[in-house]
């Protein structure tokens, strides 16, 4: 644990230091839970951001792509269920002022207790060996028994809390477990209620007559509440697919894990619409398509699994996540959900506009079900940045820092050095990148030893070194080192921009899905 | 202007129809300002911003982007003089409860009288044909330069009044002027009050403890509160430029004309950091960058004009505006803005944070000066839009509707389409769509009568059609037809990728700069 929580520092402090991820606002102390993407994070995210609409809307011939506002018809939400259910439970400490969200407690508290039946399985399985059955324990150890037990039945009995709205007996639950402030000890707690997470603001010049907006809490519903005039004016026939990017945006109480979960994030989803009844057959469509899409990146299979819903939201009829292997842990990565009508029908009942499909082979209206796609863009990131991020020791001892990104999403795509300054070796290291620029983010680095800038360039994840020499000027030939390997070629300059091409396009990335 | 007026509503609904442009939540009778780009407009949008990183980034070794959140800390508003002085001055009338922009009513009652003045030069000069002097004219006809006096008097009286918060005049001159509310003509107004454009919202959980946070109105105080963050992580050496786009928010009380002015808009922005002194070089240099950049998009070099500014804003020391002949008259559609130090300096004060720069060269400290350039991604989309769209004759007589979008920013590039829908052509159509798909984004189309289809890509703004037929299936070629030109080549099916990409690649139309 004490390890992983390392790993996850230096995720952090590496990609503040090279350009990925800054604080938000950090010249003013901050902004809780929000960041703000560097030089190289930008080009990273929206790399990310490309690869995946290029797979999903380029790609699929019955899939388009929108870009719907943030902000929306205030009635959209009341549709959704947002405005009513899109809430946290939150708890007051009386002595230390603060806030917490009641279920985290009691989960944190229920997984402590959930972790001393490990504790106990761990010792059994250090004693016996081999011989030792996990299964067999966990049915005959009283203690473990007993400890999974109560960790159930804690869990159980604040979801049916939550769920039937009794607020006091979630107060209850954590007086009875007596559960206190995790910095003060304090147990002296308010009530519990519920907050709703959107962000409100006002449209219009002053409070008497303006109108009451949220900031969207998620990008679906802009696709929901379009629907039709993107059906209509795109003679699309079912099944098709609406995608699209954009920010959310969630008040969350507790924000963590840098930006695994931001206030302020992006989406990319996509909202597929198809017959009632087939909808089961998309569903392991998409959930088999994504996972693939995924595993072409090339990040390694065992850091993907799927995890299905036992719980299902109050629109969908079947629910997984494609969950990834984070510096703390297996997460969510991407939902893949099957909506039912539910939106549209919602829709359809809060607007009076009817919001159905004319199916012209068999000739009659309904209604689409939907398949959901949805990935965290920031999530993304974090997972390609946090595996990449290497720390490999050669064969001479020493040890270098590798960012080894994909390179098709890597920010800069080659790194042009001329060996030394001097000898007409700088400009034609810039006649080089005069030439790549055209077509790839390339970057110029004179400082140092040429050493030195191979470690840099590592460690910013550029997947290619030029290096200008001598020789250069004799036979117009450079050295070309490859990031992973450190494997060094000599190439014509006339060649390079075919082997970058080769390495990095979108096309041969996506070919490996 | 009658005419004018028709084009520009010509423009909004051919934009809905063909799914560029939908009002925003429209199932729910819209919200007033806002749109949602539909499944053509995403793509035209994106390309625009594709367009624009990369002449400002990829092609820049001195420009990086990155990608700040919209929540900024409170007091970056501040520093930047937006809490103070970001402010509309707004009057209602009491009778009709409107509210109006006190400024607005003004301005449109000087051009009213400005008009008067325009109307007598018409007159005169039809009468005096060839022989008539404009200038001669304004100067000696008593009732013109009446006019002409008086228009320029009350704009003076105004900027005076809102210069110096001296309300109570522009309300006076309001009543002077016996400016009416235009729907009622009623002439009760309220005192003028100033209105902040920044659109609120609480971060945290409860009114009593939670932070107020702004919508950022624009995106350029991201890239100066990361000035050091990026200059240092990234080593960047003066003169240097921070790119970005995104999202911005400005609560207008008049917003119209279409995605011209909305309350959430998208900016492409680049802040050019320099060595004062300097400033104004590189603010001449960006003009004409920028204006060539446009021009290379071939819409036409009378569309575009500059601007400059007389009145400068508070942190500028010189500004002009791009302005481009908009359906309803020359308007802003980007601005070059010498910043001095002014916001560098700001935020030093307020963060009590030093953010210099160390030049190594002349090894000292200092405060950068910044050219900013600056442009509204609507706006853009607007211009590329409308101007685009044409009803040509031909020479049949028939009337043709074209979108002749640069073909670099067209959201399909290419149509396929099977002349017919039996004898195999439509499986040989999707063949050429799998290949082409990888590079292009590529649409099929088989329903009516070719002629129309290929009207239908003309009105979407598809820069090829591509149509297979009988022969196809006996020598691998097609015929591709060019949508301006409505030319049709005989071509291998080979070689259709290549004469696309000569077509529509942004290396090709970056190259016309």
């Amino acid at each position: 644990m004490a390890k992983q929580e390392d790993q996850f520092k230096n995720v952090i402090s590496h990609a503040k230091e090279y350009g990925y991820i800054f604080p938000s606002s950090e010249i003013y102390d901050g902004l809780s839970a929000v960041y703000d993407y560097g030089q190289n994070g930008a080009e990273l995210k929206k790399n990310i951001r490309e690869y995946w609409w290029k797979s999903m809307v380029q790609m699929h011939e019955n899939i388009v792509g929108i870009d719907a506002a943030i902000f929306m018809h205030p009635t959209t939400w009341k549709a959704s269920g947002h405005v009513d259910a899109f809430n946290d439970p939150l708890i007051d400490n009386k002595d230390s002022k603060k806030r917490f969200r009641a279920d985290v407690l009691i989960e944190d508290h229920a997984e402590k207790i959930y972790q001393k039946a490990q504790k106990e399985i761990e010792k059994a399985r250090a004693k016996y060996g081999d011989a030792f059955n996990e299964e067999e324990f966990k049915a005959t150890n009283g203690r473990v028994k007993e400890y999974l037990a109560k960790n159930r039945e804690i869990l159980e009995r604040m979801a049916r809390g939550l769920e039937t709205e009794n607020l006091a007996d979630v107060k209850a639950l954590i007086e009875e477990l007596e559960i206190a402030d995790p910095d003060t000890g304090s147990k002296n707690w308010t009530e519990v209620r519920q907050f709703n997470l959107m962000f409100g603001t006002k449209l219009g010049a002053e409070a008497a007559n303006a109108m009451d907006l949220y900031l969207r809490p998620e990008t679906a519903q802009g696709i929901f509440v379009n629907f039709l005039n993107v059906q209509k004016t795109g003679r699309m026939k079912i099944p098709f697919g609406i995608a699209q990017t954009g920010k959310a945006f969630r008040n969350e109480i507790v924000a963590r894990q840098f930006i695994f979960r931001m206030r302020e994030f992006e989406q990319m989803e996509m909202q597929f619409f198809v017959k009632p009844g087939e909808e089961m057959k998309w569903y392991e469509y998409w959930k088999e398509t994504r996972l693939k899409w995924h595993l072409s990146l090339g990040l390694g299979k065992e850091n993907y699994r799927f995890h299905d819903h036992d719980k299902l939201a109050h629109y969908a009829n079947a629910a997984a996540d494609i969950q990834f292997n984070f510096p703390f842990g297996f997460k969510e990565l991407e939902g893949i959900h099957s909506r039912t009508d539910f939106d549209l029908k919602a829709h359809e009942e809060h607007s009076s506009k009817k919001l159905q499909y004319f199916d012209t082979e068999e000739n009659k209206n309904y209604t689409p079900y939907v398949v959901e796609t949805s990935v965290g863009l920031d999530r993304m990131f974090l997972s390609v940045f946090a595996t990449s991020l290497k720390e490999e020791t050669l064969e001479d001892g020493s040890v270098r820092t590798v960012l080894s990104l994909p390179s098709v999403l890597a920010p800069t795509k080659a790194a042009v050095l001329p060996l030394v300054k001097k000898d007409g070796l700088p400009d034609v290291a810039h006649q080089i990148i005069e030439d790549l620029k055209w077509d790839f983010n390339v970057t110029y680095d004179e400082k140092d030893a040429v050493g030195r800038r191979y470690r840099r360039q590592d460690a910013l994840g550029t997947p290619f070194c030029i290096t200008v020499d001598h020789q250069t000027l004799e036979d117009q030939t450079v050295t070309i080192r490859h990031r992973d390997t450190m494997k060094q070629d000599r190439v014509a300059i006339s060649e390079l921009r075919g082997i970058i091409n080769e390495e990095v396009s979108v096309r041969n990335w996506l070919m490996k899905m």
